[in-house]
């Protein structure tokens, strides 16, 4: 590739910054922080003063407060579609300022910042671990940390930091375990499965930890009968809302590989009183 | 302007990329999927894995479920304030996965995306469409198209496309028109006008479809006499909010040119129990 | 460093600027627009017509509709964190339209552009102001002033001028004092100290207006004795949520060195009836 110090290197290297093959590093914030304090605001300014080209996209902030589980779905969720390299924080934080420990995880494709409470747990589920740091090293986090912030103090400078090719290494020592949340398991009993509620979007879909492989297990081909709190429903497995009539329950493999539990153009959460956490039972046909 | 492979003609793109001269492709979002689910990011992830460069914009994503007026006025609103050459993706489609048709407008001045569905329709109405395309090239969409959410999976990645000089008509073949919704219209029946409210905002302002032509053509001047709802008012039409006394309903041209009803300081659509698609009826003085 | 129209010269800006040593403008936006309507874009796009290589970051548009007090509480907070030469503007403005001043404030660190009605008066009390101006140069506001969107059509266009290296001293002349409000007053009554709720956080936590100063002088160390509404609270000040058990309440000096009120895992505001601009009184042990 030539000698760095040459105009023509340094030419070449600032086009293929323009044209997009040097990407400007990218760094995720997924928090239950809400929309209407400073704190979201600080995070990003603490970034932008260690790492001004950094593009900042927000997953979300409306996690409910202290929901872990949501948190770590809504990760989980988000995380594969984003281009390799990018650092993704989570910060669901109740344990802040206590012994629950900030880390650092290398996957092979991304990084993931945050406590080790569990919100990252879903999100690296799937993809090889290569390292995990403790983030003990102060000389990368702000000069003065409060015991109530670290979203601002430790995690977004840590991000910071890592899009400035500071090796992982030097946050803090390697561990070899992070904690796994007991959240979101599937048990089979005889000819039923039981699975759990993950998520309920914004539409009020009903999103569950049951994949196609699960339904596959059960047989589950065209119906899929499901109790769901009190209701006991047969419901159509369909490819799109729209194959039942107006605000008709209907189940469906969501864009994410779940089996969901909707209505068309109606909220299926309200309608069978459901949440996050709520147990799902699926039987054979 | 010289050879674009000298070095001075390299140096001078770069410089004028630095200064502004050569923009950063913006495209700009507007759905209704709210803010605590992971689908706005995965669009974003989408547009950034193909347009590392892109500057996106979130017009918002509060637009009430399911509700195309809404997003229609909402896109037609903000889209005439943008860089020319700016890509409007907007998504609020609930025959997702139906036969309604995904889209890409070029007008002279910009690109819009999205379903067929009218969302589009008001944003286009007052400047030059130059061509429409279907979006059929499966090679411009994600590997994978899901059922449920064409707005990563295929709108993102049209955009994203867009700006990497894809030219429109590899997308789709070229149609002549778009579906051209019902909401919105102005019907005179002697000397009353009757219209519409096409947003509340949150202000609760009530912003309705009649303009300073219509007020014009029904000769009102200082006094604006309007049915809303179950209330007659004789509102002072006013060029500012504080010309009325602090809680008191007033008239005036809002900032896009449209009859609004607002209350200094208050909640107009609540005191008048008003919304979206409410009729208005005026009458001469 | 030798001649700018040199090769090397531009060439070592250029990479200058990729490695983010000639940073790109950042431009702060706090109003209390709400997420679902399109005044924030329109900002936004104004912006970029003007200043297409700005960084826009969102501080808040949540801001409680014309709450002058939270707007500057929650500008104050966030704005410190930002690097130097962040332009901040702040749109809280019920007096839009009136005799209120559009006014651009210049200090060491930052400008701050917005109405004089408060809503800047936090921000800079602690910072040293180096000038004051009124906006009245229409040049740079947009070609059409509206009476109702002071944002769009003023202030956008203000702090994206200032990116583009326009003198201040241009926008207008030069004024010697702005408008202090007279929220977050404290006063000693004997042993007694009288502040307020400046602001009450999204996980409900109380903010006041006294800080580790006050808490000094009224020899406050272990035990925070605090009346806030009718409820009479021995708290124990705390350095973490977590040093008291489960949805027992805490006082603590929160990550803006101010004194907070806050339930462990719980929301203060709701349990004890708070909201901003509630009477604080504190004891001496």
């Amino acid at each position: 590739m030539g000698n760095p110090s040459s105009l023509l290197w340094k030419l070449n290297y600032l086009t293929s910054f323009i044209n997009g093959n040097v990407r400007r590093p990218i760094i995720t914030l997924t928090t239950d922080f809400g929309g209407k304090d400073p704190y979201v605001a600080e995070m990003k300014a603490t970034i932008l003063n260690i790492s001004p080209n950094a593009t900042i996209v927000d997953i979300t902030h409306q996690i409910e407060k202290f929901n872990v589980r949501m948190g770590a779905y809504v990760l989980a969720s988000a995380s594969p579609y984003f281009p390799k390299g990018t650092i993704h924080v989570a910060v669901v934080d109740p344990g802040v300022g206590t012994r629950r420990e900030p880390i650092l995880i290398q996957t092979k494709h991304s990084y993931f910042v945050g406590p080790d409470n569990g919100v990252l747990a879903l999100a690296v589920r799937k993809v090889q671990i290569k390292h995990v740091y403790r983030i003990i090293n102060r000389k990368l986090m702000l000069a003065k940390v409060s015991n109530t912030f670290h979203g601002r103090d430790i995690f977004a400078p840590a991000a910071a930091h890592l899009t400035n090719k500071t090796p992982p290494a030097e946050f803090g020592p390697e561990i070899d375990k992070i904690i796994i949340p007991r959240f979101a398991k599937i048990v089979r009993r005889g000819n039923i499965l039981i699975g759990e509620v993950i998520h309920v979007d914004d539409f009020g879909n009903i999103i569950t930890n049951l994949g196609e492989k699960e339904l596959e297990l059960m047989e589950i081909d065209h119906t899929v009968n499901v109790k769901l709190g009190n209701a006991k429903l047969a419901l159509k497995l369909c490819r799109t809302y729209s194959e039942v009539q107006l605000h008709k329950p209907l189940a469906l493999i969501g864009s994410h590989n779940l089996l969901e539990i909707s209505i068309n153009q109606g909220n299926a959460s309200e309608t069978f009183k459901v949440e996050g956490g709520s147990k799902v039972t699926l039987h054979s046909p």
